[in-house]
């Protein structure tokens, strides 16, 4: 990260003038707290950072978080606004203030309630959404940042190691989650990444799926967990499917199919290759076995202050993606009904090739428990 | 909540009607989690249910979450999208389909990637925010919901216990706030409602203020601990606010303020009363004292699948409490500088006056650690 907050807003400045927009507003979160170097909250109150491409940036700012504000070190014009006087003229006092006529948003953070309090403040204000090159200047990740995330990605190792050496079968899905959100905490994350994934059997082959209170895991089944601790604001997400007490030729199968999927996406990796020709890789593999039909996903994500982030593995994504990039590389085989196994990694990605960040044996496991 | 998913969608329908809208769109999020019974995700992928005044639901869902998708036994139409093909295709056919001229939206909840999404496949489309009166089904809490909501209220107050037995004269902030987080897991949480606030000495002025690693608590301090256990989708919220060691009389004389201010809110707190006048009673007492300029906050807002809801606690909001609403009552008083003190209570709205679901002392402690 830049050393100053005069530097990181320049940067933000110099995202609009290539944007050819008169300014970007960022609203709490990771843009946010990256661009002021505090984390705020927003919940219910519209909270707003102006960037114009040239000029002084300026804030609205709900009065209670002022004392917070204060922390930040920002010079600009602050126009804040009480609970009990809503927020409706502190907009047209910042619009009024800006003298704008075009602004940038980032669409996957920014919600509509305060995109129409902007256009009641300044209809003819022309609103657009650049999260793409706004969320750009989280891509390339600083040595601390890097520190950061290697250490959310050790708590979550420790605390998978943990867990696994826990399991017992007729446990259910829930009991087993709570055990990793323990360790997770006892190892020292801030918080999680993300409500953890833990699936057996059947759940498995739901991407997403949420841990049942009623369903024991048993001898035979395929275990999924995808988690991540948050550290210093840095988000850990690592997927590893293990097998219950056996292993069956078809789970094998399957297993191995998905880890060469990933070993090829390594293979691949190194900076300047696009987002499109690791995903091309990835599925590539998985297209060549006979469980093409169980390909439901894209290789993966970016990662950082985010858990889901900016470059999208995908095909058809033509980004090049520079070093110090970090991505998630989590090809998966899932069948409804049946089982799922996926094998994640955060990999960054180095001039000459990649170094993983997650150290977990990907070799097939099965639990003896 | 009403027993079956048809019951609970022609909830949201009539809303439609009544808001003079063809449809409401709901995304993941606790409306979402409400209608559907399951709850989901969303970060990049546009998720989306729309409900019409009349006729059948419809819903756009990304490609991998169809198996989870299955489970919430959904049986309008469905317009998937996978990674790699994008989403506007899904978003064109899905209002081809619906064939609506408006549609009211969650403002708070649904992001500006989605709204563009809608306006690209539908130009004449009328997006208006009706957070309000979509989120209001949510305020009268069903027997189920306030079982989960105090089951997250004991664990989170079980935790407070433990976390203040353990503080010492020298810890700082964030090895506080890390006990809490390991013993709101110990205790059972499911998640954290929120990351929460422990803040010391002139940390307690700042309402929203973040664990600082360099900062350890001293004597005389106000110590203010703002958390919350989530428990099966429903959070608690609470505050106290002690002293370490001893309390000045400027301490105690604002406690006091502060509980006074408290003990006046639940006081007026019945079915039927305005959230203006709950607030009116709680300002009332603050202002009537010599700390008049410490008051940065309304009362509080609602509480249970997020934690924070309607209604918000506020002069000027006229919006009339029915039974079953469960607000935060946690005035406070803060001076830059110098210190800060909230008492945060979580209040049932009951026909012949409110119940508690907080049972943690609210008498002035002053901690011997």
């Amino acid at each position: 990260m830049a050393a100053t907050l005069a530097d990181r807003l320049a940067a933000y400045a110099a995202v609009a003038a290539q944007l050819g927009v008169d300014a970007i507003a960022l609203v709490p979160g990771p843009n946010f707290t990256r661009a002021v170097d505090h984390a705020f909250m927003s919940h219910e109150r519209p909270f707003l950072l102006v960037i114009p491409a040239s000029g002084p940036a300026a804030a609205l700012v709900p009065n209670l978080e002022l004392g917070s504000w204060d922390l930040v070190g920002f010079d600009g014009a602050v126009f804040d606004w009480r609970d009990q006087d809503g927020y409706d003229a502190a907009f047209a006092a910042l619009t009024q203030h800006l003298n704008i006529r075009s602004l940038a948003v980032e669409g996957q953070v920014m919600r509509v309630f305060v995109h129409h309090a902007l256009l009641r403040a300044q209809p003819d204000l022309t609103i657009t959404d650049a999260e793409r090159e706004i969320s750009a200047l989280r891509m390339i990740k600083t040595p601390a940042d890097l520190a950061a995330l290697q250490e959310a990605i050790d708590i979550s190792e420790r605390a998978l190691t943990r867990t696994l050496d826990s399991v017992r079968l007729g446990q259910t899905e829930k009991q087993i989650e709570q055990t990793l959100v323990q360790m997770l905490f006892a190892e020292g994350a801030d918080d999680l990444s993300f409500a953890p994934i833990v699936a057996a059997g059947d759940g498995s082959a739901r991407p997403h799926a949420k841990a049942r209170s009623d369903y024991h895991v048993k001898a035979g089944d395929a275990l999924l967990i995808d988690f991540g601790a948050r550290k210093h604001g840095f988000c850990a997400d690592i997927t590893r499917t293990v097998f219950l007490d056996h292993v069956t030729e078809e789970g094998r199968a399957v297993y191995d199919a998905v880890l060469q999927a990933n070993l090829a996406g390594l293979a691949v990796t190194r900076a300047g290759v696009s987002a499109h020709d690791i995903d091309d890789a990835v599925i590539s593999v998985l297209e060549a076995t006979p469980y093409a039909d169980r390909i439901r996903t894209k290789t993966g994500h970016g990662l950082g202050r985010e858990v889901h982030e900016a470059p999208y593995i995908m095909r058809g994504n033509p980004m090049v993606l520079p070093a110090g990039t970090v991505y998630t590389n989590e090809p998966g085989l899932y069948q409804i009904g049946n089982f799922g196994v996926r094998i994640e990694d955060d990999v960054l990605v180095t001039d000459d090739g990649y170094k993983t960040l997650t150290h977990f044996t990907k070799e097939l496991t099965v639990l003896k428990c």
